[in-house]
């Protein structure tokens, strides 16, 4: 039967409990934000004793359906003031399910200035070990020491650097499968500083003696695993890595995330120099192409002895397998793995900085350092819109961020604490955050949708939170036939439940990309959820009872409608080269959550 | 008739406007509040085209009226994102009255990232004049330079650099009357950054041919006028400079504001270190009294040569005189006119300076550069908070604000960008901010009535919004027997309510320690106003109809009623010595503006 670790740091000591029955149904996000909601007092001090981290791996982590094995961070977060919840791939996920922890909770604060703690979780045991040792030192340092002290290659989640020292633009890490590189980010809201605070460094998870969880009904859960294999197989985006020709076919597979940069720039929605403009020349040298196509150079180079491949699963069971890596031309080792879209485009594209290598640099210094690609390359677009580094100096911004290791410098602390603290410390006026979180990679004003989830989601501005790409973009399923965005809250209202849902299910986000275009693999989605519980739930009601938990959070936080809305600029300032504004109203986005 | 010149930034044009009827018994804060509320959408960023300051002199400025001559300056705040209100003495008030203007309605933003401007009002004419000459100059040289300039000794109110800047931490200096000096501020919200959004450098103001604006009912103006200068005079806190035995007398006259620093430590309600600590050796070194010996041995020393003395009005017409200097003793110079109470506690209490003219540098330079000391002295505390200063360094603390003028370093930048975000940017959970502004000098956990008004003012922690402070400490009216704090939300509704009548009235808020006591004094004060307009208007209605409006903005710009609350920290962490908490409750808190 899984079980709640609680961990109480002020006193170190931890102790196991009971799933309540009011939780029965939930893992993941619907864990973590009914917990955060349940327990933490929301006008608290993110980063102070009353605040707690909760870790939750998916319901289906650690069985055979695929891609199932996300984990999930939830916490009151320091950047937005309100309610986060983060997930990413990994080994942990998988390692915690298949020792039956259904959730960690972190609460208190030790009574330290001095130490620094690791947590060791395995069968039936816990242990809160001094590891002053693992402080201060990069993320990829860390990983390999553990690695080395543990036989078992655990899975490990932590903060860096950045978030000991209680940076906002902090995230939280997970190791690879493959090369136990911090390369797993849930990157978002500074939860990095949330696990600080509470001078954890480390949760280290080992499975040994761990069994796979076995779902209520086996029978129904193995033919919705079947359907959700075969959708997830045969499309074209989350498909195979060639086709019958030998040609190259799914999307992810063979390009990563990183396949949307040519697609968005193409569109005129590639934000590009700190939202100024919808497209830009750098998009094709740093898209999935130039990655796939420099991976196969050094293929063909050093053969066998390089690790530069593509496909590669960010968690155990991960069928989409849709991570690639930058490798170097001259030796064929890693730069860094991965290089998702959205970080290409934080560090690159919204830079104005077009050398691949320069912005491999750049996230390979933020998975070190413990730092969210997204807000911290908006962070460095901020330095540039204020003068500090010219846009498109590649080497100026790996300079400014390279400070971040010291503590001498106020230009490595900036740098780590998002974009809103940069911009407003630089006086500008054209800062790309919602609710204190800075904007993904898919510019507002010619993609509507988005622009709705951006503004009304429970997360401050983030495009995972109601993927409306999926339909408005890449045209799976969904009206998009909506020029003047009349029903764009719909859209995003029920992207934002599904959502929620996909995030406590385990299955990876992508999943949708598939199922939402195939009614089988829908099916199969849900199949294997009810199957596993044993007892059938409904998709949207269950994804909208978390959101309302979130709202009723965020609402006790001091949260209202007008924090439901876009960056003025956004309304203001026309985006070229189609020169649209956002221009969704303010009662079409209050009618995302009306009456919640 | 007095008008309201509407200045249009976007196009260099300005017209002169009847003031219309719903206005007609605003001026002071009641007008600008009255006018951001109606014209502003709350949603707007405050430095960008969309929001407005506005100027207005109080209703009785330029009149016979004791003390009577402040300006209110309005706009949506960059510090709060909420309305603010900050008023001052100086010369411009009465300026403006005796030219009949009663509002300046300063909107849109010139379309250049070149070009500076200021503003030149006389009797019936208003020219924007380019004036690039004025930017990115110290303020003492500015005003100097424009004294130069103008015969007339016009008012001068204008940003310094770092609201040219954009800085939150910005304030709007006047001129002195006696030497110019920019020693009088509109400090408080990053008003400052408001007027440097709009690239207007200085509002320069002449009264040639202007004249004294005269009441409707010249005889009750008349004696209600007398009733205030009796209370006035003979007031301990407000009255004469000696008694009739030659003795020190009037505590303001005598030792400024700043006769509050040895009574707040003495009661243990001194923050100190940070608020931290409510007591501190450092308060005599730099109290009121220090001050007044020091200048006490410069007279004695250079007689007629030195400018040194006390009791300055800060406005034509003040009686109370309260102003101070700091002069150099090996010169007879001055250092800075004046230091106040809440100046001296920010730049040395606050941090442990215990250097008299440290503290009075740190000031001056405040003044030089336009920074609000009460900000800019907690943001240096934030500094010494996350290391970067030591508590105490006084030379340290001169040299990271002296970094402010240039645009070479970050540190500058942060030490102008108020307290919130240096305390986040350097990881510090003990930031003593409400609604993003930093608190003045009264710790709320021992003096509770003023915490009442920081958390639930609509101007973010302020004294001045509602200064129970009289009532609690000074003794003055109202039953402050009231151990658990039952009572400090009508308190301070009292208090708030009242303030933002005399804060639209011209009247110095410091008459209120002498017509509290005083009945015949508040019955002048009524009957001055009502006979001025020639009708009879309630004081708190008049009040509460402003806080009405304000907010009813702040509502509009997202705050709700969790965002009326102090820091966690003085709820959890007892101030010694006499180690009490905050522990008004949140309903408490709520019954302020219960309805409203």
């Amino acid at each position: 039967m899984a079980k709640i670790l609680r961990i109480d740091m002020s006193s170190l000591e931890h102790k196991w409990e009971d799933i309540p029955s009011k939780y029965e149904t939930y893992a993941g996000r619907a864990l973590t934000s009914a917990i955060v909601h349940d327990e933490v007092e929301p006008t608290c001090h993110p980063l102070r004793a009353g605040n707690k981290l909760v870790v939750s791996p998916g319901l289906l982590a650690g069985t055979l359906a695929p891609s199932s094995g996300r984990l999930s961070f939830g916490a009151k977060s320091p950047l937005t003031g309100g309610i986060k919840e983060a997930n990413a791939g990994g080994l942990t996920g998988t390692r915690l399910a298949r020792i039956g922890v259904r959730g960690i909770v972190l609460e208190g604060i030790p009574d330290t200035k001095d130490d620094w703690y690791s947590i060791v979780v395995g069968k039936d045991k816990c242990e809160i070990k001094k590891t002053n040792e693992y402080a201060g030192i990069g993320a990829y340092e860390l990983i390999g020491k553990i690695w080395k002290e543990y036989d078992s290659k655990p899975g490990i989640v932590g903060c860096g650097i950045t978030g000991q020292k209680l940076l906002m633009g902090s995230g939280i890490f997970g190791n690879n499968i493959e090369n136990s590189d911090p390369g797993r980010y849930a990157g978002r809201g500074g939860l990095g500083a949330v696990l600080g605070s509470k001078r954890v460094v480390a949760i280290i998870s080992d499975d040994t003696d761990g069994e796979r969880p076995e779902p209520k009904d086996e029978e129904k859960f193995s033919e919705g695993r079947k359907a959700m294999v075969k959708a997830l197989n045969e499309h074209p985006v989350t498909g195979k890595l060639k086709d019958d020709e030998g040609n190259a076919f799914g999307a992810l597979k063979n390009y990563g995330t990183n396949v949307l940069m040519n697609i968005l720039n193409e569109g005129g929605g590639l934000p590009a120099f700190g939202f100024s403009r919808g497209r830009s020349d750098v998009a094709a040298k740093i898209s999935g192409e130039a990655v796939h196509e420099l991976v196969d150079k050094v293929k063909e180079k050093f053969g066998d002895k390089t690790p530069a491949t593509y496909g590669h699963p960010c968690h155990p069971g991960c069928i989409m397998a849709c991570s690639n890596v930058v490798p170097y031309e001259d030796t064929g080792k890693l730069q860094v793995s991965p290089l998702e879209y959205e970080s290409a485009w934080a560090l690159g594209t919204n830079l104005g900085i077009d050398s691949l290598h320069d912005v491999a640099e750049l996230n390979r210094l933020c998975n070190d350092l413990g730092l969210d690609t997204i807000e911290t390359g908006n962070a460095i677009a901020m330095l540039m819109e204020g003068g500090v580094i010219e846009y498109g100096d590649g080497k100026g911004a790996i300079k400014a961020l390279e400070k971040a290791y010291g503590d001498d410098t106020l230009l490595g602390k900036l740098v780590s604490s998002g974009a809103q603290t940069v911009g407003q410390t630089l006086g500008v006026t054209r800062i790309p955050v919602v609710k204190g979180q800075a904007l993904p990679a898919y510019d507002p004003r010619p993609i509507r949708g988005i622009g709705v989830t951006y503004a009304t989601s429970t997360m401050g501005a983030d495009h995972t939170a109601g993927y409306t790409i999926a339909a408005e973009i890449l045209g799976i399923k969904g009206d998009v036939s909506d020029p003047r965005g009349l029903k764009k809250a719909d859209l995003s209202r029920t992207f934002q439940a599904t959502t929620a849902y996909i995030d406590s299910s385990g299955y990876c986000l992508f999943i949708a990309f598939a199922i939402l275009d195939d009614d089988d693999g829908f099916q199969g989605m849900v199949d294997t959820v009810n199957a596993y519980l044993g007892k059938d739930i409904d998709v949207t009601q269950y994804g909208l009872e978390t959101l309302k938990k979130e709202r009723s959070f965020n609402k006790g936080a001091g949260f209202s409608k007008e924090d439901d809305r876009l960056p003025e600029f956004f309304k203001k300032e026309p985006l070229p080269p189609h020169n649209v504004t956002f221009d969704v109203s303010e009662e079409e986005l209050d009618k995302v959550y009306e009456g919640m």
